[in-house]
């Protein structure tokens, strides 16, 4: 078998890694880089690239004779990475990326290009980082009839929401995940939901067979969380995490990226580092979960070589493991109305019948309480109340937290939470 | 595409239930049975076989024309199975199975076999049930080197020990299991962690390129476990597993089936049913888990469904991801000789100067003690003595215990079991 030519666009932490891993003994098929490119070609990066031959302009090192797969690290959904996988896919190359923004943007209309050419396209570090999530659904779960995906998808997410639970604001705590490079300086792709509703489009597409935008998706981030909210919800066992949730809802696929509360004891409860998990429920093959990193640079470029590997033993099928013209691309997506138990925490004014009226707020809007527990908060004399409902849709709770916020002797708004007890981990 | 002809060798559960999901709609790659045969053609199986020929020879249908993929249902590790997997490959044909016995012990002149031949052998179904591990191991990690695998891989063991947690001898336990169709008749090959081995061995020739006979891994089994021993791991929040380990440790491969007690917290303390977990430490990758039904109908016929979607799409690379003549059939494996802590119970009489005696024989043995708690025993007045140890090689505790057991006071076979802390779910 002769070497697998490989040209690698975007030379940071994981091309670097690729790198390494690529002139490292322990390959499981035969590779040789040929040709790389990035931004600066002066920098000191760690690794020799004396070898290889260095191309100014990503597209041109795509459009190159002499090469097998385009590697594309570049980053961005449209632009410069877009331009250099078309060029590699149309000059007859395979194609192995990280970019979960273009394979969620565009990954349909490339899947068809690269099928058109009979080369593969594959992005299994673009969701959960190491974990062989992507080949688990096409491939691994091909049998089956997948009737809900839930996720924990983002590990920015997940270090801020750790960092609140030991008692830093949420100004804090992301600074602290930006200084230690857990977080971007533009963080709002990830803690507002979009990078883990981008994800979470391509395991539907996988998945379900229907990619929907991530403006179906209509993501909710953490920035709303507060560590008060954490702290009340730990009291109950409960931990926040950023879960991300697909499900078959009659023809319709509900989706869902919002905070949400998990019990200690579920599967969904993964580290405050960069770990993700998904968790599938599929017919007849009952319940499946993933877990691994999330993100990193040796995590990526794990995925980045498993899919050069299946490059060089021949996979060349379609992306999304069915053709793409088979993939809706504008599903009708409902927002998961699935009612579940909710977590409700307000501040109120000490004095009498304030308890009397939020309940009879809930209960005219048919929600049902299942715990109360109100007590004084030390510091200005209010008094918090926290209630668990049991299950009732998402809409009816945001209709009671917009009366109960009406109430004059209500001082805060209220934090409102779905409770997602069933992924538990056993 | 033209569809895929399968023929069926064996219509149990998992047969029957492979007929149900290939006849149904939610087909993700075309496919049509073409041949079945079982011991007894006249018994009602719930499914209408009318419309497939029947044959009375496997072997003879897995010679026959007309037929792209053969799967191999009918069990054992010699025989009719052998014979017909072997006909089959002869002919041409792809083969499929859930045969872990079989591809434990002939896998690899199997897969040599199949390649000489050009076609697929699969064995998804072999190792953990519905979890896609296989693939992750063979395609998901290709790009990392292994370090180490742990797994619960026995959902009769993880029934049985549930069972006498909650108090159960091991004797009702077992009956209790069989009732239920969790054991076999002859349970020795669960109870005994012979099937564990043999799924060890499979997964060690994917990760490690390499597959020990069962006999060089010397499994231990769970059916010299005691109930008392369970409660008193329980209070120090230890639950017990059949653990199955590898683990690169220098140029040899060490291997380990044996009970192993787990934090609650662990990732291997998964329920006390038929779910498998299988956790991998990679570089530069990290750990990632695999987990879910490691048993049964539906799992099992999803991953022969997802094998048979593959071969469908044309995979037919090696079956363990490399060719068969690199694997080596008859490695050099040394038991699990990393120090890890352990548990140790044994009954004494209540007079004075006993406890310091097995202090001493710990400490001549190099074992350095964590917690020590003896109480006394209603029955019979003997008292019971819990030891934690720090981290030792299980040759010096099997050695201590030998040393205690033939002290005068001592009235029980001290229990000695390793104590697994590491593999966290976070």
């Amino acid at each position: 078998m002769s070497p697998l030519r490989v040209a690698i666009a975007g030379l940071g932490t994981v091309g670097t890694g690729l790198v390494r891993i690529i002139t490292s003994d322990a390959l499981r098929a035969p590779m040789q880089i040929v040709g790389v490119t990035a931004r600066d070609q002066t920098r000191d990066r760690g690794v020799d690239l004396s070898a290889y031959e260095w191309f100014a302009d990503p597209v041109a090192m795509a459009e190159a004779p002499g090469t097998d797969v385009f590697v594309e690290l570049i980053g961005g959904d449209e632009g410069i990475a877009k331009d250099a996988i078309e060029a590699a896919l149309a000059s007859g190359k395979h194609v192995v990326t990280a970019n979960k923004a273009l394979i969620a943007k565009h990954g349909l209309a490339l899947a068809a290009l690269a099928e058109e050419k009979g080369v593969a396209l594959r992005f299994e570090a673009a969701v959960a980082g190491g974990i062989p999530v992507i080949r688990a659904l096409r491939d691994g779960l091909a049998g089956t009839d997948v009737k809900a995906l839930q996720g924990v998808l983002n590990g920015t997410c997940n270090f801020i929401l750790a960092s609140m639970e030991a008692g830093a604001s949420y100004a804090d705590a992301l600074a602290e995940a930006q200084r230690i490079g857990f977080a971007e300086a533009d963080p709002s792709f990830d803690v507002g939901g979009i990078d883990a509703a981008q994800k979470l489009a391509i395991l539907a597409a996988l998945a379900f067979g229907v990619m929907p935008p991530v403006e179906a998706i209509g993501p909710l981030g953490i920035d709303t969380a507060s560590p008060a909210d954490l702290a009340a919800a730990e009291e109950l066992g409960l931990r926040m995490k950023l879960v991300a949730i697909l499900r078959q809802d009659g023809g319709d696929l509900a989706a869902r990226v919002a905070p949400a509360l998990v019990p200690l004891t579920s599967a969904l409860d993964i580290g405050g580092g960069g770990e993700n998990i998904v968790v599938a429920d599929a017919e007849p093959l009952g319940r499946v979960a993933f877990s691994g990193p999330g993100a990193g640079g040796g995590p990526t470029a794990s995925s980045l070589m498993a899919d050069l590997v299946a490059v060089a033993r021949g996979a060349t099928g379609p992306a999304f493991g069915k053709p793409a013209a088979d993939i809706d691309a504008n599903p009708s997506v409902t927002q998961d109305a699935e009612p579940v138990p909710h977590f409700l925490r307000v501040l109120v004014e000490d004095r009498p019948g304030v308890l009397a009226r939020l309940t009879e707020i809930l209960a005219e809007t048919s929600i049902s309480v299942e715990t109360i527990r109100q007590r004084s908060v030390v510091a200005d004399g209010d008094v918090e109340v926290v209630i668990t409902t049991h299950a009732a849709p998402t809409s009816a709770l945001s209709q009671a937290a917009t009366s109960i916020e009406a109430l004059a002797s209500v001082t805060s708004t209220p934090s409102v939470y779905p409770i997602l007890r069933e992924a538990t981990s056993s």
